[in-house]
């Protein structure tokens, strides 16, 4: 048996090396467009403010070591043109010699992943406009910021990719903007929404976050950005802007290939990943997956889940059963000094959803209050009317917020109510880690009589 | 209709706090002999420690406080000295004037908790032998500290409590030597049974754990503490002895009532938290509640579960239908920069169960390991072979460790198993919180295959 799989950041790898692991007489080959495989990639702002050593190798595997350790044939710097599951054949260019290829393949997963948003606005293409996708661009982010006077960067996007971002350019010395149209960091994907720590302690820093959106990048003769203009007609000076406004799925491959794609633009798989074409499996950013509280299929471009679809996804591709279990959706960001935790849905998204939905806000302390080191939480949990049940939870404080969001995993993803949060569950108390009523308690308690 | 409350350190305030919740035309009585109410036991090390701010006070609910917020009359310094359940009578002597009188009611929630365990030796009651149980012991402690000339203190017990007073003892510049026949600390309760990261920053903050039993404590001739001797005939020279070797229930009054008690000496209840007398509910250290993997009955001395089982009696005695779901256990500790967060059964305690446990040990990393920042976690993960089923875990570790914990409880509460946790549950990832696969679920992909 000969499996393809196809693209090679999280999910490639992995399923990769699931299917050789499950199927061991088989070969595998693993197809990259880029110079590496099984990249960091979280770790990228962490390199570029410094946090990390200069020269921290982001690469998990090589694929050298993929070969050695796994029995994966990996092939970098390898472009998939063309998908054909009805004939069993890929086409396949290889950058380094210009050649293409076609070669015969029993099944193929599918992990083409994500690429970065761009904001489609002229002068998009000026030199010293990143995103912040991979290595590519991280080598090139470090030789602009080691070579040019930069002195302001505008971060396009608040996010937590931004925010992280933000705190890099802070931990550098330089001057950073957040543009978003939100007026405020974490918005949309990691929400917040009921807590003002983290945008409090952005603004401590000295970030200035705009509600504005950029309509033009300015560049100089040179080709160099010099400021970006805004919907307010203000200009903006800065010498790099990095944009992060999310991103989208690499369909065009399945797409080319008559492979159905869903509402949200993904490919379109059921719960053993199987695309709606023969012989053909996709995992990773590029699917839609189905989120816990409601069962909606959504794009969920993150690592760790992206490497469960690989594994479920690699398994059904090689005859072993394995089903997809919805996921809760744990999300984590630390930026100047404040964590937030997000599980499950945001009231926005429980209401966008149909569901009855209340938010209940609570506020409370990290540690015992006799400790001078307690530290406020803020806590929302968004629930059920009616039922009660857990449809998500978001944490936001200095001290053990994110952490604590974790054991909302598996309450959400089981649809538990806060009843069982708030009287079932004895969550550790001891004075220098938790209050004597966890807030997470002190939150479900609150729930239950809204 | 009138309630009676015996006892007033954790359960006995919520479980009166509840009972007028429910009730609030009854007239709901709490009764108390020493001088305090509702009192935060676990910061006493602290306190002590010198980490709180001298003077902090440790009431959460003083009696006028609880009067006038909850509505229960809260009568301290008064000491039952029997119940006579079939009569509805309680006999309740006043310290403060020596009277005795006996009093009606139609209820009784029996919190008489627990008392510290004493070792029995000859010259136990010198002058400088301290137990911590409460705030008298806290305030004799400080006493001792501040006009003796005290050098070395011996904790006899490493348990939590021992731990936490070693630290404290420490921190005010003093020799501390901790003597427990385990040779380690954490050795029965807190189990931390595959992990040496405790012991190590133990012996590396100078504080010595000898594994030897008190035979004999000897005084000088004014009846002060100078030294204890040990089961291998040393005399170890000290100025304070601090013993901490677990509590036991104070039954005393239940058992005159001619109430049953279980197997572990506390005083048995149902689910509802009833004792085998009528009208009489028990909570809090003093009764045996069963723990959720195996159902078995057990004394479990700890505030937030009390907290719960006063709430389950509360609502029973009052009328309203509740059940006490078995516990998962979860006690955390933080000492000596070590943290260690404990759910559910260890392997020895699985293995007494009668079952058929195997134990799966872990280290992982607290976040990226290209973080300088990144510490060793020890995870040991208890499954019950066949099965899977998730039966306890360990974590031990500088950083996390503790809140990491947490996400066991339901886990362990509801008997998941360790597939869920390995493959279903999306644990937070974001470099500078947690590695890309967090500890607690390398453990349980270990564990799968052991």
């Amino acid at each position: 048996m000969r499996i393809a799989v196809i693209g090679g950041l999280a999910a490639g790898p992995a399923a990769a090396a699931e299917a050789k692991r499950q199927a061991p007489d088989a070969t595998v080959v693993l197809f990259e467009e880029g110079p590496h495989i099984s990249v960091g990639t979280c770790e990228i702002p962490y390199l570029i403010g410094g946090r990390l050593e200069p020269g921290t190798d982001l690469v998990v595997l090589t694929p050298d070591e993929i070969r050695r350790t796994r029995g994966v044939d990996a092939r970098v710097r390898h472009r998939v043109t063309a998908l054909d599951p009805g004939r069993g054949r890929l086409t396949v260019e290889a950058l380094h010699f210009g050649s293409t290829t076609e070669e015969p393949f029993d099944r193929f997963i599918l992990a083409t992943g994500a690429r970065a948003r761009r904001l489609g606005v002229d002068g998009e293409d000026a030199a010293g406009v990143f995103t912040v996708r991979n290595l590519v661009d991280t080598h090139a982010i470090l030789r602009w910021l080691d070579t040019e006077p930069v002195r302001h960067v505008v971060v396009v996007g608040g996010g937590y990719i931004g925010l992280e971002m933000a705190e890099a350019m802070r931990e550098r010395g330089l001057r950073a903007t957040i543009l978003d149209p939100n007026g405020r960091v974490l918005g949309n994907t990691v929400a917040c929404e009921a807590s003002d720590l983290m945008n409090e302690a952005v603004a401590a820093a000295g970030v200035a976050v705009r509600a504005e959106r950029v309509t033009a990048i300015l560049a100089d003769d040179d080709g160099r950005v010099r400021a970006v203009r805004t919907d307010r007609g203000e200009l903006v000076g800065c010498q790099m802007v990095v944009v992060s406004v999310g991103v989208e799925p690499r369909v065009e491959l399945a797409q080319a290939a008559g492979i159905r794609l869903g509402d949200r633009g993904g490919v379109a798989v059921d719960d053993q990943m199987r695309t709606s074409a023969r012989r053909v499996w996709a995992c990773g950013d590029v699917v839609e997956i189905p989120r816990a509280p409601d069962g909606r299929r959504v794009l969920w471009p993150l690592a760790t889940t992206a490497r469960r679809t690989a594994r479920v996804a690699a398994r059904n591709a090689t005859g072993t059963a394995d089903r997809f279990r919805p996921f809760a959706g744990a999300v984590g960001v630390r930026a100047f000094g404040v964590e937030v935790g997000s599980v499950g849905l945001s009231l926005a998204q429980a209401e966008d959803a149909g569901l009855d939905a209340v938010a209940t806000d609570v506020r409370h302390l990290s540690r015992t209050a006799a400790f001078p080191e307690a530290s406020p939480i803020d806590v929302r949990l968004v629930t059920e009317r009616g039922t009660g049940r857990l449809l998500g939870g978001q944490l936001v404080g200095a001290e053990g917020a994110a952490l604590r969001s974790d054991v909302l995993v598996p309450l959400v993803a089981r649809g538990a109510t806060v009843r069982e949060l708030a009287e079932d569950l004895d969550l550790l108390y001891n004075p220098p880690l938790a209050p004597a009523v966890d807030p997470l308690k002190v939150a479900a308690s609150r729930a239950m009589r809204d």
